[in-house]
């Protein structure tokens, strides 16, 4: 079965449309002209298949390309560059839907854990999720394992590590990691938390393996993922490692050009829901309406809508970063429901001796908005 | 020493392009309010802090914030991260200019080969270099190996895989390397020639270290990686391998969001340019103008000065893919000089059992534009 992609194009007529899809088709698949195509398997199955085109407006249409699984494989790096890899640099070509259809599905099954696993695991069987953020870079080792252990006590069900926190000399990676850990393990026992803590993947390509087993073996409960810097291939690659067994959790870092601009790149709701999705994503974490970032509500709807749909593979967690407080939490509950996970950051760390009783207010304040 | 990036932002006055370069400055770094970071060596070194502050024209600015080397440690990834990670997602900032200092220079050292190294491999000590495309996908591996050993006859340089040749059914990574690799050496061995070939990297990422591995022990004489897709850390890694000691060309599939629109994203030198040269890349491909894309000469011409100018690193080779033909040769050689790498891609597979004349074809249009 054929996986399809939905572009949304920029053409002054529908010729001009049927055009830049034919081109499309092609340059995504065999990148040659259509005439020096070998005929056969190559031209009948290969090269992508104009499926239907319409139009949305005055000068903007929309086409729905399909192509086989044979030229995807089975990496997920291949798919996207198949879906997308040079027509990235078209004007006037936007990603704005990917059906996987059942084959690739079966190839890219998506989250190993999705909302059910994760809740199980951080036993929090319904209502939203608060995940509060290690940071600043720059401190010590022991500042971040008293932090998170602060965290645990306040209610976190995620202790989530600032995308930043990388190889810094104050805090290499397993050394922080394996402080870090050992802090939430301990206060989970001490309290009765079931706390999560997911450290940010970094370090040298040549490393990352060793990497993502030291993080397991340390008792990370999960593991931050920046996709526009590693690679979407490095989500599929943990979230279908049955050995590894750690929940993903993804971060936008270095992605924004994808979205910004309305008449090229990917979609909102497809670039942090259903490639999040497909690639094996359980948390996909954007930037909160209200938050410093631009996206509206609409978008962040958009957002949640495709974590948390039917298919493909199993619904996953939308986690807005930024924009929430104690005050804001009645708007984001209204907004988002209870599948949601909230990461909470700089303004928790404004009385870093209290940032236990920060989280607490937080978690009172979602739980009462849930229950009017 | 401090590394610094120049951002062009989008603001009404000065007090606001101030206002969002002190934002910039924590976004990339702490991540936290200018009034939470914790003093001495947080606030004073890990901040970004703004060095210059110019206005370029009617509400456009531009700040120059120079990072601790301290923040990004010795990896790429997080190089980038504190580069442009989440500011990459703010409407209205854009990466100019990056100078990484003394510092970072020393960590990330750049092209293994550049300019010289290529040359000497591929035995062309001036002139432009020619790079035949094996493509079209779905082919199996005696029709690529074929080709290849047609190109090498008609006086290729390089001959590289397309970038969307990846574990298709009809022609898997490793028995494809294999086959193309035997085909070159033996062709080069018949004919006296030095032709590189340059397989694509693919793979899953568990497989990618193993697979480069068996690409060098295969015989291939560089490497094609996408950065886009694999990310720049990546590319750090085999630029720094003695032990692998294979040339890196990169690919732009995936990465035309950052170009395309202008007040967001990454200049066109700079991505294709200078985060090539300081991750290690020795050769850059981007689409030529007048090809199916739409860069500008300037934009091209922007790219080319980038990867051949003064540092960072090595001099590296811009490598034009699209719009290149017998009869433009004269315009190239007059728009990019000898060190370059010519792609040659659709128009040469018109009439594959003569391939191997088209290519010599274009070396002769070379040759005779560089000797008038």
């Amino acid at each position: 079965m054929r996986f399809t992609v939905t572009y949304r194009v920029r053409a002054a007529n529908r010729a001009e449309a049927l055009a830049r899809a034919e081109g499309i088709a092609l340059e995504q698949t065999v990148e040659i002209p259509r005439a020096v195509v070998p005929a056969g398997y190559v031209a009948e199955e290969i090269v992508g298949r104009i499926e239907e085109i319409g139009q949305l407006a005055e000068g903007v249409f929309q086409a729905r390309i399909s192509y086989s699984p044979d030229s995807a494989g089975t990496e997920m790096t291949q798919f996207l560059n198949v879906v997308f890899g040079n027509s990235s640099i078209q004007q006037g070509i936007r990603v704005t839907g990917i059906e996987p259809g059942a084959t690739m599905e079966a190839r890219l099954p998506g989250p190993r854990f999705g909302i059910g696993g994760i809740r199980a695991r951080a036993d929090r069987p319904r209502g939203g999720l608060i995940a509060p953020v290690l940071k600043p870079m720059g401190q010590p080792v022991a500042a971040f394992a008293a932090l998170a252990a602060d965290c645990v006590r306040g209610g976190a069900d995620i202790v989530k590590e600032d995308h930043g926190l990388a190889g810094q000399p104050t805090a290499p990676f397993r050394a922080r990691v394996e402080a870090v850990a050992a802090a939430v393990a301990k206060t989970n026992a001490e309290e009765g938390r079931s706390a999560l803590y997911f450290p940010n993947l970094s370090g040298p390509a040549e490393e990352i393996e060793a990497n993502l087993r030291f993080a397991r073996d340390a008792g990370a409960g999960g593991i931050l993922v920046m996709p526009g810097l590693f690679g979407f291939g490095m989500v599929q690659r943990i979230a279908r490692d049955a050995s590894l067994d750690l929940p993903v959790m993804t971060h936008p870092a270095f992605l924004g050009p994808y979205v910004l601009a309305p008449d090229t790149g990917i979609d909102h709701g497809v670039l942090f829901g259903t490639i999040q999705r497909i690639a094996g994503a359980d948390i996909s974490v954007f930037p909160n309406v209200g938050g410093r970032f631009g996206f509206s509500a609409q978008e962040c709807a958009q957002i949640a809508a495709a974590c948390r749909g039917t298919g493909p593979g199993r619904a996953m967690l939308p986690s807005p970063g930024g924009g929430m407080s104690v005050e804001r939490a009645a708007d984001m509950v209204r907004m988002y429901g209870q599948d949601v996970v909230y990461l909470l950051g700089g303004s928790l760390l404004a009385d870093p001796p209290n940032i236990a009783a920060a989280v607490a207010a937080m978690r009172a304040a979602v739980d009462a908005a849930e229950q009017p």
